[in-house]
């Protein structure tokens, strides 16, 4: 018997409702994420719409961060102290808990994105992978022989400092650290340093240049310190900008300085790819959560 | 029927071969790394002496590296590309199997030194472990839920680039990359920094503050990439500068930003720590991947 799931992607901009199963999205709403009670009503009642109906086993969420994802603490599936207004505390996972009686699981919307993409998309067969996204903020999810880490809280990959480029003052645009990855990297950083949206300014515009050096130091920790088979880079700013992953990945062998080997043309064009799945990386990983929620509940 | 294990940990200026059991090392022998064919030789030699003795089960070897630890590989157990002169592609696990009829692992020396802080020292019962060396190098090892983190190759933690303390110009040592982590926070890099052996630097001495705030960047960066429960800090440089950790500590919610919640002084002590098993870490983690090798081989 196929069974049938529900996923929610919270993002910080919108919200993505999917009723399918991984691989297969069937049926999908849009709409923007606002208040946490009117997002998360919307989300419930989409889902309910589709219990009523039979079509509903289990539920995931892939939520922005940062959010409590380890199941033994009190306030799990609680949103942290997040800059987006009203969210800091929102109890996401039991909202939607109270409404469905049904399996559920949550994780970050960055590891379940990276779930996707090693399950059927850019990422499969890979020990390690790192999923970045690169958009209205930068957050990176990672996956270890096909399971999320968490750790104390997960990864915030989206908020190391970097190694700036000589030269470059752009002060960075990020509320709690200025020059993060995020402060230096997302939608709106763009904005603020080049003065104009990015997709204004020309692929051989040489203001390019320090942020593909801003995105190549990322990737050099991060193969330095996760020794990763695949990054996949998603999100709005490098979808939307291909030039980018190129001249980011022909800065890694003098960053990485000879210290690893295979570090050629096309050893680094498939450690660092976009996205096989596109913006359903993330539905596709609620699915993912889905299926594993009922999988662990053993009614398979 | 108790089983009696040999370890070799390989260091890059010294190698100690023990025998024992996990937590209970009988016997040590140590003597300098020179070349790879002298310093595996007489490794062997003391293993094979305990062999005839009846006194061994299996081996394990803590390596600096880079070295290859994937078994698929045609290179498995291989040195890679090390500044280290003469140990470029030296066969380390080939020359000691040949030698040995036993079963076998090989790891790096900082993986295994988590291996032991994770078994029975300060990273008890901790999902997410970091186990970082700053003596005359600097390395890194990562356990998840006890088990290695290896990826494409294992972490090089010790080559990650770092922002820079404002008015710090020091350009670091390493032949690679100048002011990575290693090239800024190893033993001869602080000799390079201060000018003098930093024994006769004192504690309060403000050029500490440059190594301070390099070694925070780094925790910092663990801290948002891996999220790990513990950090231990061992290696001669933390071992004998007592004030380093303190001081390191005390910078790192100034870095965190307020991100993430609970980084109270007292979260700090439990999350960056001292190794409880000094020195023994490397060679009790040989011990346990000689363990792991016996086990492996079904022989338990």
């Amino acid at each position: 018997m196929t069974r049938t799931f529900g996923g929610i992607e919270l993002g910080g901009t919108k919200t993505v409702v999917v009723l399918g199963q991984p691989g297969a999205i069937r049926e999908r709403e849009e709409f923007p994420t606002t208040t946490p009670d009117e997002t998360l009503s919307r989300a419930v009642k989409t889902l309910l719409h589709w219990r009523e109906h039979g079509l509903l086993d289990a539920a995931g969420i892939a939520s922005f961060g940062p959010v409590r994802v380890a199941p033994e603490a009190a306030d799990f599936g609680t949103m942290l102290d997040t800059p987006k207004p009203g969210w800091a505390g929102a109890p996401v996972l039991s909202f939607v808990a109270e409404a469905l009686s049904l399996p559920l699981a949550i994780d970050t919307d960055v590891n379940a994105a990276a779930l996707a993409e090693y399950g059927a998309g850019a990422a499969q067969g890979c020990p390690v992978v790192v999923y970045l996204t690169i958009g209205t903020g930068v957050g990176g999810g990672v996956l270890l022989n096909g399971a999320p880490l968490h750790g104390m809280l997960h990864p915030e990959i989206g908020h190391v400092r970097l190694r700036r480029m000589a030269g470059d003052a752009f002060p960075g645009i990020c509320r709690f650290h200025g020059d993060c990855v995020e402060g230096l990297l997302s939608g709106p950083a763009l904005v603020a340093r080049f003065g104009r949206h990015p997709g204004e300014v020309e692929a051989g515009d040489r203001v390019w240049d320090a942020v593909a050096h801003d995105l190549a130091e990322v990737l050099a920790m991060l193969v330095l310190t996760l020794s990763p088979q695949r990054i996949v880079v998603g999100g709005g700013v490098t979808n939307r900008q291909p030039h980018l992953l190129p001249a980011t990945r022909s800065r890694l062998p003098h960053i990485l300085g000879g210290y690893l080997r295979d570090c050629t043309h096309a050893a680094l064009e498939r450690l660092v790819v976009p996205p096989a799945l596109g913006d359903d990386a993330g539905p596709m990983g609620s699915l993912i959560l889905a299926e594993q929620a009922l999988a662990a509940k053993g009614a398979n």
